[in-house]
């Protein structure tokens, strides 16, 4: 009898654990339960359909039903709920009461944006955009607005903001606290800040109060103030959702603790995704880090350890990469707030540098920010610019996969031509810089 | 009594290297012999200039003669020949015979490029482009230029083939190989010549015979016809300046053999830059590999040991990075065909990816060749594509620099958004496929 391998959840873990299950058992039905009308989407590809710098939202879906059904054959069910999980029986319920049993089982239902507990969050012209179906809804919205209210300045936040920026809104950014993006420390928070602030208008230490609608627009109550605007996007983060299994083990925000072949606390349960916290290396512990790649990952190894394969997830170290308008932003590992947070020492060291040759067409300046420790082992890195940011992290996130200190990464052998990079690199600067201060410090 | 520290050579190394040692030594004399009369320039973006795209030659004088000469009090001679060099006797002997002891010397001459000998190669309209004023004699001759051969298809020539071309030259580039640059597999060398034939007329397997002059033109004859040409340029390599002190040990093509600290096999004699051989870390042994960032770092170290400080340069590990036409080529580490005729036991695997989101604008393809041993540890890289080359192969450089494998590459938390990085970035993605290829092998 085939084993039966059931999936909760289409998106790009849920779709990756069923494509590695086939592979790894080609008898076994793998079936998954896709709440909404898409598979496999790129999530993070909604601003830029939303910007219009992507016309058709198709686009994003990674690849047609037909592929999984036909190709893959896994048992693909669009617009179907499960409703309750049974980890003792093995067995899952459908929003119809029928029972599904399974061998094994990976949930990877994602997460869901947190929406604030305020009057007036129910008025459809207040969306969040999570799902394929939200982007389309609100562009539709966005061809009659003229004016934006973005709810959060992280980096979701930000990326909504450059979106309705680009439909022709007039944007505003609130965020209840001081800054903008607390992935990065508060000296390369303030450059987003002015990048922002060159395109919108950025509400800081603004705590949302209410909103309240009207036929023609929405007021947003603030603790400073209220703002008229047609639309607003809350973008204030996201949770896992793992409601369906709470039983399991789980950091305090529900995200579901998994060990390296993506095994759950319960038997024969596999998690993947955006609801689970990945080991992450620099920290040392399961952290809430819901991004794309780990949900590829972690997706494919839990079907193919679900499917009877051998596969491990090695974690991640922190890497991230976003747009905010002209700029790049990137950072890995921790900053020096978090790590002086968990009562690290640590310091940083921060350059200014040429993305190319300085006499070379485009060159842009780019800072560094090396977070490390007084050993010299780094811990972090942070690099902003207009120019040859996205790609330099990566070798900061190799760096920080071997613990390599800031002289192992000056005396890296980087590429160089000026078309491309100054003779000694930015990130050689930094390192540079930072060996220095060691010595003197 | 201060120390005489003398340096040969007023280039990236030499220029480095006496600014080192005068922050290792506050009191030193230090003086630069430099034969031309421009200091420490970017030799890499000769080709840019001439190119037009960068319009004064003077920005790519990295400082002016007086920030060497005031703030760091460096006796700068320039249009200055030191004629021979007595090891024994601890002096230098300039061009009027005057004598100049020394208690430190870093011999930082560089590298000449090579002039096959083959008649008519001194007719002023053939030229080499290594010097400054090579490349403003050269672009002062273009302005009435129709026509230009270049001779070598290495990375040299094809920068030159690019410049003549941006020019508005009709360019032919000609290399008595059956292929062009030989720092890359045969597999990633057609792609660039494809780039090449797009802008040019590539010869191959053409083997050079003679120049004849004429006055209004030069006849080019190589072994299977002969092209008309006014101007012809010369990129068949260069080879290390080393004549001068031609009695310490050196690889037989001259360059000068170093210690970690750049110690030559004299006494007090340190070498720096492109004369020297460097340490590569993926041969394990000397190589001439004659590039900026060595030349920058070599001379660091060795004016630092001069003057009495601590420094030590780990190596490189072969990488480099060159603009073609419209592609970017990239590598580090050893080709398959250096690796094999090494006698190593080594495999490779090529994939094609794109450089960002396949649905977001800009996206082209790169593709990603890892050349790895049979227990999995990756030796070498090769990348080459329109958009996002240059910075990736730093990932790959970082890793050999470490001793990674294929499967260590696939768990590297590298940042993706969609403006820079399909979700498995391209370097996962080569790495993937070399790990399932070692799977089934």
């Amino acid at each position: 009898m085939p084993r039966r391998i059931v999936v909760i959840g289409g998106g790009a873990a849920g779709m990756s654990a069923a494509s590695a299950a086939r592979r790894a058992d080609s008898t076994a039905e793998v079936t998954v339960w896709e709440q909404g009308p898409f598979p496999s989407y790129g999530v993070c590809g909604l601003p830029y359909y939303l910007g219009g710098v992507i016309s058709d939202p198709e686009s994003l879906i990674a690849y047609p039903a037909a592929e999984f059904r036909e190709r893959r054959r896994i048992d693909l069910r669009l617009d179907s709920v499960i409703t309750s999980v049974d980890l003792e029986a093995h067995l899952v319920v459908d929003s119809d009461g029928a029972e599904w049993g399974y061998d094994a089982l990976v949930y990877a239902a994602g997460a869901q944006p947190i929406v604030p507990s305020i009057p007036g969050v129910d008025d459809p012209r207040v969306m969040t955009v999570r799902r394929l179906e939200d982007a389309i809804e609100l562009r539709a919205r966005l061809g009659t607005a003229r004016r934006g209210v973005i709810v959060g300045a992280g980096y979701v936040g930000l990326e909504m903001a450059e979106a309705l920026h680009a439909c022709g809104l007039d944007v505003t950014v609130m965020d209840r606290l001081s800054r903008v993006m607390t992935t990065v420390d508060p000296d390369v928070a303030a450059i987003i800040q002015t990048e922002t602030e060159r395109h919108c208008t950025l509400l800081l230490d603004a705590e949302l109060r209410a909103l309240h609608s009207h036929d023609s627009h929405i007021d947003v109550e603030y603790d400073g103030g209220t703002i008229p605007t047609d639309v607003v996007v809350l973008a204030v983060g996201v949770s896992p959702s793992t409601g369906l299994v709470s039983d399991l083990a789980a950091l305090p925000n529900g995200a579901l603790i998994v060990d390296e072949q993506m095994r759950t606390s319960a038997e024969d349960v596999y998690a993947a995704g955006d609801c689970i916290a990945v080991h992450h290396r620099v920290l040392g512990e399961p952290a809430f880090v819901p991004l794309g790649p780990a949900a590829n990952k972690t997706g494919r190894v839990a079907g193919t350890v679900a499917g009877g394969g051998e596969a491990t997830f090695a974690g991640v170290v922190g890497t991230a990469v976003v747009k905010v308008f002209d700029l790049t932003v990137a950072h890995t590992g921790v900053t020096l707030e978090e790590a002086r947070a968990r009562g690290w020492r640590a310091e940083a060291t921060q350059v200014t540098a040429k993305s190319r040759a300085k006499y070379y067409p485009g060159a842009e300046p780019i800072i560094v920010r090396l977070v490390h420790k007084p050993d010299g082992r780094v811990i972090g890195a942070q690099l902003v610019g207009r120019d040859g940011v996205a790609q330099r992290i990566n070798v900061v996130a190799a760096a920080l996969q071997v613990g390599m200190t800031v002289d192992d990464i000056a005396e890296l052998d980087l590429a160089y031509a000026p078309p491309y990079s100054p003779v000694y690199d930015p990130l050689i600067q930094a390192a540079q810089a930072a060996v220095l201060a060691r010595g003197r410090g």
